[in-house]
């Protein structure tokens, strides 16, 4: 395994950021809102938010050639569709204006409000949400338990990133409760679902031209004997439509270039449209906790299929992605498992609190939080 | 079957709207541009498109009591967050100036573009499209092709309506060529599909409580290679992502109270949340066009699940509609087959104009079409 290199320079004047997962190396995108007042667009330092547009109202931020409107909020979808050059103007700005000895600073002191004194909003509307079937183990335990009779991987799997769209609408932040969804679990039966289940998923946030603009971690809700009687022709449709929640920043993939390692092997060797020159994963360590004990431990790198494969795959028909699209992994299941249906020992309870949290190195993925109700 | 009764009075000033399928009695919703111009939310006279941001200018909507910004455009995303007593309040106040003799008729005359001087645009901003499969006759047809050996309808298919989420954003209006995606079309086969088949559905726009504001017909082009290939376990992806095709003029549920009729006969009995006290199905005649030659027909009141039934399941946990939402029935097979796959005699041929149309009696549900490209 390739260490993860710590990226050049962490260092920033804000206090406490340093070192902290959210110190210049990092430098997330999100929303937030004060006391009273719309969403809109802020990077985490630290403990802190840095208000965007407040430092384009002070001028700091000319250099980064943003079209106006580009930060207005309430979400980052307008910064998305500017695209790649754009995104790392602004990055450049950022890290300029967040150094040690950096010149600007009162402009940045008066944009920077502590975390705890904002809400964490969703950082983009998403437009499609696209969920894969990447994890090789996952797809195997699930085929396992779903299919029981049969081979548990499909004789597609290992030729295609399979995936499916799940519902736009119901993907919420952070922190956001999710409550036990109602339905059919079965032949005859109604209620409250019985198999209430998490998923530990890695999500790429897209711009206009499908480029990954960042990362987020998904937790995609399930209930499983809700799946199980639905799914059979067209997919999952109200056992994951319920809830999918997404951590509030979004980590920029120029963040991660420290965390890239060469991919997992594939055979057999996929059709062309899906080979690339230049394959990455990421090498991100991320956890499940349930109610302040860690349930599980798996890490990104070990997906079968590559992000920019499942990209590639989902475009190929033509689909454009537009800005603020969300293309998750689907459960990452190796070395350990991303679900309770893999653990087997019980699904969540009214009142479970899961945080599912990951880290490229020094670089933090933060965390999604939801509390289960009734 | 009942006769469709005939709408109170069609009657207007307009000339060559009454009895058109676009008098007084239907009064569509859309969005058009004028050469140069933005979108702009209009409602279908006839042949002509009135333009319902120089209505509200002119002050003649003022007893609509709508919001400002309701009708800016360029969609009518804003109007559908209204809900059902804006929208009949908007439609007494339309139906009012275009009666015969009607007083404000100079203001009105202003704000009429002949269609042939403007273009059709995309209605609605999509939130997120649910396409269902609820057509017996489809279903079996289908499950027969796909899965010969075995029981071509599936355990849960009487007991739920099943459907899954498309793709939003590849959603386009009526008019919008169709490119032949590529794909995977089997094991190790990649071009593009050989298999590509149109499906006659209906689809229903809602507001943000989930309300019926109306219908569009609907072409969910597929790729059956793809599709075959791609769909197990998680449903098809691919096969239908690449483009979904809508009539341009939302027909509002207010124009069709005439065509509603006792739905088709459910067994087993449905459980009591898919109950509904005054259940109604949709008297809709519609019918598949391959350049200029009328293939198949089929009528909307033969779907084994309504629309009210396919809300009520796709909402049941807890999901919540947005305005905007597109939710279809699937394709609709009988008397005649909605696609081509079943009808059996080939598939579309690059050049191909599809049309698909409908009506409800005297109110027409307009038209979707679309030529294939290589």
């Amino acid at each position: 395994m390739d260490p993860v290199r710590l990226p050049a320079s962490d260092a920033t004047w804000v206090p406490g950021a340093e070192g902290s997962g959210f110190g210049r190396a990092n430098l997330p995108y999100g929303a937030v809102a004060r006391p009273g007042q719309p969403a809109e667009p802020a990077v985490r330092v630290g403990t802190h938010a840095l208000r965007l547009q407040a430092l384009e109202d002070a001028g700091v931020l000319s250099r980064a050639e943003l079209p106006a409107g580009a930060l207005a909020g309430p979400v980052l979808n307008p910064l998305l569709a500017l695209g790649p050059d754009a995104w790392a103007r602004l990055r450049g700005v950022l890290q300029d204006l967040l150094a040690p000895g950096a010149h600007g600073r009162a402009a940045v002191q008066t944009a920077l409000v502590p975390l705890a004194e904002v809400e964490l909003r969703l950082p983009v509307a998403v437009g499609d949400f696209v969920d894969f079937y990447a994890s090789l183990e996952h797809a195997t335990a699930l085929g396992r338990r779903f299919r029981p009779e049969g081979d548990p991987l499909l004789p597609n799997w290992r030729h295609l990133p399979v995936g499916y769209h799940g519902r736009a609408g119901s993907v919420a932040v952070s922190g956001t409760p999710v409550r036990r969804p109602h339905g059919q679990l079965g032949l005859g039966r109604f209620g409250p679902t019985e198999e209430l289940d998490l998923e530990l998923e890695l999500g790429a946030v897209t711009g206009g031209g499908g480029e990954i603009f960042g990362f987020v971690v998904v937790n995609d809700w399930s209930a499983r004997d809700i799946q199980r009687w639905e799914y059979q022709p067209l997919g999952p449709f109200l056992g994951k439509s319920f809830a999918t929640s997404i951590s509030g920043w979004v980590v920029p993939l120029d963040a991660l270039a420290g965390a890239r390692v060469p991919p997992r092997e594939q055979d057999p060797e996929p059709l062309p449209y899906l080979r690339d020159a230049d394959p990455w994963a990421l090498d991100a360590e991320l956890e499940v906790e349930v109610n302040g004990t860690v349930r599980s431990r798996a890490n990104a790198r070990t997906l079968y299929w590559t992000f920019p494969q499942m990209l590639a795959h989902a475009t190929v028909n033509g689909a454009h992605a537009r800005p603020g699209d969300l293309f998750a992994s689907g459960t990452i299941s190796a070395p350990g498992p991303g679900s309770l249906v893999e653990l087997g020992d019980g699904f969540l309870r009214d009142g479970d609190a899961v945080v599912l949290r990951g880290a490229c190195g020094a670089v933090s993925l933060g965390e999604v939080a939801g509390t289960v109700t009734a």
